[in-house]
């Protein structure tokens, strides 16, 4: 069987992009494979741990023969990227990334599209506290969802190509509106992180005697928050500037519901409170029927 | 080497309680065991899985020839509970408890402890969301903290016989008052407890359709506070309701944090983002380094 892909660029091998580059070669999936990263002893790194065929010092050198070119950086820097990705794209070319905010992704990589390439922007739902091109690995993306958001009007065959890549290596496929997806995400990921570097961000500013018990004690609840507050911080920083208004949004609704809560401690109901605290196990079974927990 | 104890009597036979009990066999701390629960049916299952030598349908006849009385119930179950260990505890017992309030413990057992009798309440730092006998092991408390709250004025001598029955099952010993517990457990698992019951019951509230993508793509962040918000309704409830100045005190404290985070959200202030998603790393860190991760 010839490779799905000829040739595949990954802009950026950190996490993600090297735990899909380790995923791709794994499978067989392209012919060869090249990868680019914005600091040149990353690139060494990236190099010497032989997740791609080839590295390139530059976006430019590294997309020139690719018909699939993965952007693997944190959101924020895809207006950076494709200004440099502009102009030395090839003819038919397929452009993707992982980012995980969708709708900054269209805004960004659409305008900077020649005629006659596609664009299908994609987003695993799998990921670790961890960064960097030694944390990934290539079974990250098994059994884990990859949404696909490409825009009205799409090539199908294209989004079938990209579809193709993430289920062999273990992914299901679900393809959605951009807006949707950030909708969604917003309260899945967004919220969650968010409400994680609120209270481990609360729990820092404590006199240092009450910090250090409450390292000490954190198994009781705190320390699955920290794992959440330990991701890397320029990742959520572009996350939270390009989702702001869903996460605005859903932020307000969990306010409300949070200011819910404190009324009934204070008023000592304890049949809200118990009704609440009931209601709120069918979804971690629902979640374990989902195979996702 | 004699066993620690005599006759060690359990109140309540759940995760926390049948997991003590079974330590406690596998360590040969105590001569023999007895436990009692409110339902009978349950203490039939404690039966069958052979978790103390004896069981007894009352908690008058589990405390009669006791030298350690150890209640292992939800808080709000105290009151209760003491009103059947008054005028039946053997002299000279030792009384302690596993409750994750402490001022409240000592509220509600103090007053029925008769003369030459030992209060020393603990609350051992370790658990998951799952509840009753079955869900019980013997490992559960091993490297972990036990922190015991005698009131002032008791016996050394027995604070120390409660911590030799803790360390002999793997755990570590802390001392402190009943008010200083409940403001640190308030911040590292009552407060933690209340966000995730929150979250997952902001996302419970969502349209049908909505609410089957969340659980779909929960792998993203919102599972892990899934897994808090299973935890059971009743011993929550009764935790929130015996130390709810502490619990809305830190409250307090986190939604004005958030609201912090939601302003720089709005205005877009990536450096102030970008600051705190920084700063939240170093308690990962110390967790992992004080063994707790
Ligand atoms: N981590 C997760 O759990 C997760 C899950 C799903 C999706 N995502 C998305 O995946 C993308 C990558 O995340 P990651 O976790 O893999 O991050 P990461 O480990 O920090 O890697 C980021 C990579 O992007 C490169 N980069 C950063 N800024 C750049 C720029 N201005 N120009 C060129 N390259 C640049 C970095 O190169 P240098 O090392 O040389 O700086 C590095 O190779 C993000 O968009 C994120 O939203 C992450
Ligand atoms: N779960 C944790 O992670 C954790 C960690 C540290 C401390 N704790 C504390 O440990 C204690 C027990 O929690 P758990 O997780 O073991 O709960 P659990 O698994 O639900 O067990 C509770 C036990 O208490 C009995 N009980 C309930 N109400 C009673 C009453 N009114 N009179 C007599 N017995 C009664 C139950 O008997 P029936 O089954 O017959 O109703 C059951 O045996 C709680 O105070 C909790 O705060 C829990």
């Amino acid at each position: 069987d010839a490779p799905l892909f000829d040739r595949v660029a990954f802009i950026g091998i950190g996490l993600i992009g090297s735990s899909l580059a380790r995923a791709v070669a794994h499978h067989n999936l392209a012919r060869s494979t090249v990868c680019t990263a914005k600091d040149p002893e990353h690139l060494e790194v990236a190099h010497g741990l032989k997740l791609t065929t080839d590295t390139a010092p530059t976006i430019a050198e590294a997309v020139r023969d690719a018909d699939l070119v993965v952007v693997c950086v944190p959101v924020g820097a895809y207006a950076e990227v494709a200004e440099q990705l502009k102009g030395n794209l090839k003819p038919g070319v397929i452009l993707s990334d992982v980012g995980s905010t969708k709708t900054s992704t269209v805004r960004d990589l659409a305008p900077i599209l020649p005629e006659g390439a596609h664009l299908v922007p994609g987003h695993p739902i799998a990921g670790t506290e961890h960064s960097g091109p030694a944390a990934g690995f290539a079974e990250l993306f098994i059994d884990r969802w990859c949404i696909l958001t490409p825009p009205p009007g799409t090539d199908p065959a294209a989004v079938e190509k990209v579809a193709a890549l993430w289920r062999a290596i273990g992914s299901w496929i679900e393809v959605m509106e951009p807006e949707h997806h950030d909708k969604v995400l917003g309260i899945t990921s967004h919220l969650p992180h968010l409400i994680a570097y609120t209270i481990v961000g609360t729990a820092t500013d404590l006199e240092e005697d009450l910090k250090q018990e409450v390292i000490k004690f954190s198994a009781s609840g705190f320390r699955d928050f920290t794992r959440i507050a330990a991701s890397d911080p320029v990742m959520w920083r572009d996350v939270f500037l390009n989702n702001r208004e869903a996460v605005l949004e859903i932020m307000q609704r969990f306010t409300e519901d949070l200011t819910a809560l404190q009324r009934a401690i204070r008023r000592g109901e304890a049949e809200t409170l118990e009704a609440l605290f009931t209601r709120t196990r069918a979804i971690r079974r629902a979640i374990i029927d989902a195979k996702q927990a």
